[in-house]
């Protein structure tokens, strides 16, 4: 019954995919949710080309199952990091931040299967045209990079859905099966999750930062712009001292902050406004 | 199949209820949306005591089936227009702007089935200690007025239906078969749709506005704030030219302006994110 395209190319048994999170979306966590049936992604943002390939090792040890890793496509060590994919016979490739267009060659000739994440149908449209195999419709509800004035995943995905013939995932806002449910009958054939899974025992977060989500509410998370993107942060005192302006070197460092040390009020808690429907931790 | 606690409540076919649109749901597209087996809701907002008497007279005239009349409860002649709904013998008010503490106690006395919207579960579970018998959980994507950051369909519905014992109609980026089914499955017993049936023949509006609604894809809405709320409009021309600067004087003018002039680019211009997925004028 859960069976879809995506299952399918991805050779999965549910239609559900972690989203890769900077610095959280790693080898335990990614492992976990393909051994589970869904299909991990591998974040590598803020990563060394050295730590991708020793990471993508332990991934193999952990799993044998299919996984993903994600490129933010404005990486500095582009080029490098995507070696290192090649040589590690990478069959996933998840690209982000950016137009497809300057990896697309190399990915069709490394035989991936590629998936890429946008905000607007009109850009749906343009990444299938450049042969991206699995198009992710990502809402304003999600936690992570986002533009301007994104647009809801309630409205995105089936306008998503009409703008293409890939098979769409719906990411944002999604954390249990009554939004799998709604995404697929909005026509997507899988989903993103993101903020469900940093509350989950194999996430290695910081405990408090699990708190924080299980803690948040509706409306607790704000829409804060870094550099030419927006982010969904938890509402903090940090947000308060600073007005909300923050910049992309200083988002890295209140990011570890909140990863590592758990201080929740001098940090940068991305979250999706999912955090709301999350009331516990999981496995 | 479609018969739900809203349903039965309403004494409707459909959970299908048409959204209270300032001087857009009036008498005819109030009584079309009834007669087609839904709950159409006639606006009161902007009209005198006197207008919403002769209009509910005219709504009787057209149709024999349950239909709905809003208050908005900041209203300066609230007392006045409930009078005239309980002369009229209203039977379902949908109350919204305000607190509905206000007017509880007399729509208990009237025997009113009272719906009211909010857009946070914090508030769903107020009202409902309240008395209200319907809540409507109205997500961010929706035309009109909203909060300050507000919390969308996917995410606020599953947590006002966990957050209360009464039904909860979702509202918020709705506008085909494919958002009934997504809201139902997120634990929703009815919706609520306004942009989608602006794009009707039966709306008395000016074709430019409807055309707008057909032409608006994906991110061409913005919330801009008016007075203490913020409101969902077609970006344009005057948002432009006055930075998105608009009173609540202004914005009456405004409307009107694109209601009955059809100038799409110096008027206001109210439409939900689900514009994006209106593509034709229907009945």
């Amino acid at each position: 019954m859960l069976a879809t395209r995506v299952t399918k190319m991805l050779g999965i048994k549910y239609p559900i995919v972690l989203a890769p999170m900077a610095l959280i979306s790693e080898p335990q966590l990614v492992s976990a949710v393909s051994n589970a049936g869904g299909l991990g992604i591998f974040a590598t943002a803020f990563l060394s080309a050295d730590e991708v390939k020793s990471q993508i090792k332990e991934i193999k040890t952990l799993t044998d199952l299919p996984y993903g890793v994600n490129i933010p496509l404005a990486s500095a060590n582009l080029e490098e990091v995507f070696d290192v994919l090649v040589k590690e016979d990478v069959e996933i490739i998840y690209t982000s931040v950016g137009n497809p267009e300057v990896l697309i060659q190399k990915i069709k000739d490394a035989g991936m299967i590629h998936m890429h994440v946008v905000p607007t149908s009109k850009l749906a449209r343009k990444v299938e045209e450049l042969g991206v195999d699995i198009i992710v419709a990502e809402g304003g509800e999600a936690g992570g990079m986002l533009p301007d004035n994104p647009v809801s995943t309630m409205t995105l995905v089936p306008q998503v859905v009409d703008a293409v013939e890939a098979p769409v995932i719906a990411a944002g806002g999604i954390a249990d099966g009554r939004g799998l449910v709604a995404a697929l009958s909005l026509g997507a054939e899988g989903v993103l999750i993101g903020t469900r899974f940093i509350a989950s025992k194999e996430a290695k977060v910081h405990e408090n930062y699990k708190k924080a989500i299980i803690n948040a509410k509706d409306n607790d998370t704000l829409l804060i712009k870094i550099g030419t993107a927006s982010l969904r942060v938890l509402r903090n005192k940090l947000l308060d001292e600073t007005e909300q302006k923050i910049n992309i070197f200083e988002q890295l460092k209140f990011t570890k902050i909140a990863l590592k040390e758990g201080d929740i009020e001098n940090s940068i808690i991305a979250m999706g406004q999912s955090s709301g429907l999350i009331n516990e931790i999981k496995s």
